[in-house]
């Protein structure tokens, strides 16, 4: 696609945007390839500056100074997006929110709080140290709470905790002509008109820029407790999880590996799992009886299901090394071939239907020369492959395109969805389509004339 | 508001919808009244012609004969909501959903049903039995469910069950024009796209009709146990509530009733609680032991904050007594004032600002003549007055309006919104943009306008 901006009106751009940022607006080429992709195959796109805003007045101030280019402006957090959000497609101006890492407001009394759109769930819960309470959305990568908010993200707490759409509260958003509203609110619930929160929720920054987000928190668990589980085959692994979710035992984790995933993360992270098909739980309880309850409930099915005793992870410092490590699949899988590039991938199917569609899943794989490690929240029905490519290979690239499609379509095809968290990005705009039908998706791209008629917020993206 | 249809233009669309409809398509002056209003103080307004469609696509047939007479639609599920949300300001369809009330896919497996707009809840709930599940979404009056996702409904249960905005998971939708699309799906989670299912729901039929709907059930639970408590102030009761919350014991519904509102329930539903500011709590849990674990953690704090001992209703039987109590508030409060019409409001506030938004209006009240007796979703900070006023005093009236736009707005200044579950509808809009500021609502109405330009779904509602 084309940059938009002429040489004479890119001059006229950074000329503005140098007089009121200083060197906090930059060419710099370092930066420009840095702001032009994420961790993603997609191919890259340079913007054509890059700024750093400290507030939402500046934010909107940028916004207003790409709108008289009539040129695009692209969100960018911690660039750990999966499906090519950041791409600059048409150039334009990458706002980078590294310097919008504020922890604006905490209420444990209420559980919530309220933070710059630049400050990472990492970083959001060390702020919440010692008030007992914590931010439970965990998509692996420390990803920004803007970013997180713009894809609709979520992870392997979700189970328990749920994603973005139900734990953002309100934001603060600046529209394409630079006005800058403020959405939802502090009450545990509203009916005040329509859900502006939840439309730009998911909207990956092609309706709106999110400076400011209101998150709920949860209290810390009393108690909390971790285990590994292997079994024989991925069906009953599946299984076991089904049955968990079906029963309502409340696990705050349930995370599914195979085998090849298991064999990555023992060598990257030094471990010694048995190369099975394996659940890594979390329990979370208001006491250690309600933990022991969990426990003995789900050690009750994996048993019948033929699954290993649990190894446990009861200390800290083991249940962190554990999540680190699962935290790690994506480097792992990457270790495994030296040059190699990822192409990720998720689908979400009805946790009925998740035995099949990992199975035949499976099985197609098998007929591929493909390598391509699974891991998936499984509570969730959601699973990902890390398919690891080797970029000089043209083959193997299409080779994990017609893959790709083939998950998406058995995922749709068991009543799921193209992108259980990854969002569409530029990579999965086909499958929208096929997911929702053309009427549906017309309608979306309504909401986008309406909101962005020069469709200049991350153009290229969803619709 | 003027009527749209011409006499000419009228007798067409009837002719139209006689002859598509038989005897389902009605102008009888009963049915014309019954659909003129719903359970609220607003001004009636009668439709032309009144309509019961049986499937989604005569909902479309009705929605494209009334587009061609520039007429609009109103849904029309059980008439129980709060703000005129029915009333047919302009004129035009009324469509009854009363003959669309089938429950067309239950998945205990996945915990997940669809059914058509015009199931009740209550109903639901009865094709649930001896699935092991339920859905709990209970705003009192037994609403049709395509009324509670209309107007982003909740209820007792929403402290630990959510709301409408986190259980409907997908919708079929008639636009403006007729189109029928698909929303959201049966996947735990999707990040596929702007969430249009969110959209909808809680638009108040002023964006399309909903016509089916996917709900998220739950499991139900191992034990329930459920009590009432005494407080000697609202302060207490309000503050044993808050703590609760704050650390996190998972209780399954918590209601405050007022001394005034406890009057008149004892009244109407021959019980004998006493005089006083009062607590009813329900708990849910895996096992009696984890209900015992929450119970007691429950009673200590109200017993620290001067509460008396539970009055437990623990079979099935004095649990339906008491919630059927509960949800008879509305006509417990009309049957004291003989001739007297409901003006309900509700606001819902930070759950950490509840005591005061509560003791502040309760001091406002007694400075008044009304009757309006006091119910909340306690846990949730929201709270309802059920005033009753005499119709045939207009200066009643007015001293209801002045009195809800002071708790409107002493909840906005406590960081709340203008209304917890009853949403906007005719009686709200001023607060809305008070709530969200003039560019926010801005935005919805160039939503609006993008799906219903010619403004033709729900006229003169939310925005």
């Amino acid at each position: 696609m084309a940059v938009r901006l002429s040489p004479a009106a890119r001059i006229e751009l950074l000329t503005a945007l140098l007089a009121s940022f200083g060197d906090r607006a930059t060419v710099n080429a370092t930066q420009l390839e840095h702001h032009s992709h994420s961790e993603s195959w997609h191919p890259p796109a340079a913007p054509d500056v890059v700024v750093f805003p400290t507030s939402t007045d500046e934010v909107a101030a940028i916004v207003r100074a790409a709108a008289k280019h009539d040129t695009p402006v692209i969100a960018f957090g911690a660039g750990s997006s999966l499906e090519g959000h950041v791409n600059a497609l048409e150039g334009g101006v990458s706002i980078d929110f590294s310097k919008m890492n504020r922890v604006l407001r905490v209420s444990a009394e209420d559980l919530d709080a309220t933070v710059e759109a630049g400050v990472t769930h990492r970083q959001l819960n060390k702020a919440l140290a010692n008030t007992g309470t914590a931010f439970w959305v965990d998509p692996g990568a420390d990803a920004t709470i803007g970013g997180m908010a713009a894809t609709g993200a979520s992870g392997t707490t979700t189970v328990r905790y749920g994603t973005m759409r139900e734990v953002v509260r309100g934001l603060t958003v600046v529209l394409a002509d630079g006005t800058v509203i403020r959405t939802g609110g502090r009450a545990r619930k509203s009916s005040a008109g329509y859900d502006l929160t939840r439309l730009f929720v998911g909207s990956e920054g092609t309706l709106g820029v999110i400076t400011e987000v209101t998150l709920r928190l949860f209290g810390l668990p009393e108690a909390v407790s971790a285990a590994v589980c292997a079994f024989d085959s991925m069906a009953a692994a599946v299984e076991t999880v089904i049955a968990t979710i079906q029963l309502g035992i409340p696990v705050a984790r349930v995370e599914l590996l195979d085998e090849v995933m298991i064999d990555a993360v023992n060598r990257y992270s030094n471990l010694s799992y048995a190369l099975k098909p394996t659940l890594l739980f979390e329990f979370h309880g208001t006491s250690a009886a309600s933990v022991t309850e969990s426990v003995t409930a789900v050690q009750e099915l994996t048993g019948e299901r033929g699954g290993s005793d649990f190894q446990w992870a009861t200390t800290l410092e083991d249940r962190t090394r554990l999540w680190q490590a699962r935290h790690n699949t994506l480097y792992a899988a990457l270790a495994r071939r030296s040059g190699g590039k990822p192409w990720v991938t998720d689908v979400c199917v009805p946790i009925s239907r998740l035995a099949e569609c990992i199975v035949e899943t499976k099985r197609d794989l098998a007929d591929t020369a493909l390598y391509a490690p699974l891991v998936g929240h499984a509570g969730d029905g959601n699973f990902h492959l890390n398919i690891i490519i080797d970029p000089a290979n043209p083959s193997e690239y299409e080779a994990v395109k017609a893959f790709n499609a083939r998950l998406v379509r058995r995922a749709l095809a068991a009543g799921g969805t193209c992108t259980g968290e990854h969002g569409i990005g530029m990579g999965k705009k086909q499958y929208l389509i096929e997911e929702h039908g053309e009427d549906a998706v017309e309608v979306m791209r309504s909401l986008k004339r309406a909101l962005d008629p020069h469709n200049l917020m991350n153009p290229g993206k969803v619709v």
